[in-house]
């Protein structure tokens, strides 16, 4: 029985996906050997290699201008290559701090320089995202970080947030630098908005191992030449991501998930259906006293839905019973307890129809 | 038909560990998930890392004393992670230039202090292993960076090397830095010689993706705490390699080949079986005149074979013979030309045999 995996990254994949993955896994479709075989030099590789990166350009509808990158490392190799990169010639950058991760970033940058907070909902406990009109904002800063979804808090930079940003900003040129692992690709966004996005695979995009950044190419010649050649953004647009071994097989499995979300009509479609799934889930929480949504309602997050039941035991009891039903994964971060289901591209509605039928059921009996 | 990849990596893996990953792709051993959708902090991802951190100290018989790393980035980021966190404190390294990679090496390295050239095959186009005795090394340097095997070249670090630079070094309490990325795990090695060694795995461990580091703890606390985060081995080493997401499927496969080489009987008879390899073909460059070994005998790769024929034209009838007999990837580097075969742990010994064919074969027809 294929199970429910409500995990925060790495979390499901699309099932066709999986499924032609096993099926070419030994022999690549009449090459007599599997593409975790294949030379990164070869043409079988480059095909795929430059199909996951034209496939990204076009769902995310990258301008011109703008490189894109498929790196390794993840976003905690990020949190250093952007300051690295970017943080020139000032040497300062302003963070918004909405949660552990933008923390962490944050913690990064001030190894490589001047970075300040210019606002924090951690008087909230992280519960919603600030507004522009909330930050203090450094107009000479050499860009503004922000992180587009919180897997912890469950919040997420919704389109009046970004709005109440442009409209207050003095900060206009200042390049707007996005954390997005938790909700690229999950709902249109205009990437023109932003001078650099990075995201880390496992969880919209495809297997952990694989890091894509999209980043405006006058920010790419930023960092200075004598920083390491694999930090440097330069090194790998020039090179379209093949100046080194590249993780081939993330790359191809992340290149049948953008096919796979091309096939659901792209960006805006699935946006619809991942709207569709938090809706259906936020419904069910606010529907009574029994469950409890601790994001505030104007910052929730499609991605990952927080929510507490009325005691710490009931929160045991259900997570063992969610995890009997096949509804895996479902326990909240350590650092906040409670119940935590992230709603990645890859979780059907049937997984979501099938946590509120068990909250349902589990309210009747307990509540 | 499945096909010889003679790539000088990504290369062959073993065709039970790609059945078996075949097998479990959609649902791993009744968990009803990929291992690409399991979260890292899972019990059951938990078990396929810690048995592959295992299986590797096991193989390799790492001493206790030394610290068993997963890292990203490929050696290509080693180049510039050695010398971040071990050239401390005199900011002085030493380099034994070998061929490009080690070329490589020494560059980024000259970005983060004073690295000498303590020998080098230059002059001889790197066709042989500088002996103990032609290097000139500084007592002082806070280590000694050596490549054990070189893909273009074809030559390797033999024991009657290591035995000359073990009998000729002032340099006792200098560290000996390896980048195995092309022989780690071909044939028993005696850990304990090094300091650190690193190998990205896509030549005889696994898939692309995944890089294996063996460190000595004493110099995992060698690097400035100013270092970024994940840079520093210290952050891998304190947390099992999973202070971020790893690369979970490339560690999975991996795991699987160090198996799949433990059910061989471990490095000693897989050694056995690469010499077998080697030997065979370069008894048949060595039986006439028709092809010719590029390296000097005493320094031949077991894992690179590299010739050349009586004229670049023969050569290029040759490859293109090779390839539509399914002995693919012959094509020897772009810098040197001619003909390379790389034969790591998984080509097995039918490829050699059928490329001697082929090759007797081809000389009967054209010599």
């Amino acid at each position: 029985m294929r199970v429910f995996n409500f995990s925060a990254g790495p979390a499901m994949l699309p099932l066709p996906v999986l499924e032609e993955a096993q099926r070419d896994l030994v022999d690549h479709r009449g090459s007599g050997q599997s593409v975790m075989e294949m030379s990164h030099r070869s043409p079988q590789y480059d095909g795929i290699h430059q199909g996951a990166l034209a496939a990204l350009r076009r769902l995310l509808a990258v301008p011109d201008g703008y490189d894109v990158l498929l790196l390794q490392g993840g976003a905690s190799l990020q949190f250093s290559m952007v300051p690295m990169n970017l943080m020139q010639p000032r040497r300062r950058a302003d963070y918004v701090l909405t949660g552990s991760w933008s923390e962490k970033a944050l913690a990064e940058a001030r190894r490589e320089g001047e970075a300040r907070v210019a606002g924090s909902s951690e008087e909230s406990s992280f519960t919603r995202i600030p507004r522009g009109e909330e930050l203090d904002l450094d107009p000479q800063a050499d860009y503004l970080h922000v992180t587009t979804n919180n897997t912890i808090a469950g919040t997420q930079w919704q389109e009046e947030h970004w709005a109440s940003l442009a409209t207050t900003s003095p900060a206009g040129g200042v390049p707007l630098v996005a954390d997005a692992s938790s909700d690229v690709l999950s709902r249109p966004v205009d990437v023109s908005r932003f001078g650099l996005v990075y995201a880390g695979a496992q969880k919209n995009l495809g297997p952990a191992g694989v890091t894509v950044v999209v980043v405006r190419k006058e920010l790419v010649e930023r960092a200075p030449e004598s920083l390491p050649t694999m930090l440097q953004y330069r090194t790998h647009a020039a090179k379209d991501s093949l100046y080194n071994t590249p993780p081939t097989w993330a790359v191809y499995v992340l290149s049948m998930a953008c096919r796979w979300v091309e096939e659901q009509g792209g960006t805006a479609a699935l946006g619809e259906l991942n709207r569709r799934k938090a809706e259906t889930l936020y419904a069910a929480l606010d529907a009574g006293g029994f469950y409890r949504g601790t994001a505030e309602p104007a910052s929730r997050s499609w991605m990952n839905v927080t929510f507490r039941l009325p005691s710490e035991e009931l929160e045991r009891r259900f997570l063992a019973e969610a995890e009997a039903a096949g509804l895996l994964n479902l326990k909240g971060h350590r650092s906040v307890g409670g119940v935590r289901a992230s709603l990645y591209n890859a979780m059907p509605q049937a997984g979501v129809d099938a946590l509120v039928a068990l909250m349902a059921d589990f309210e009747r009996r307990m509540g």
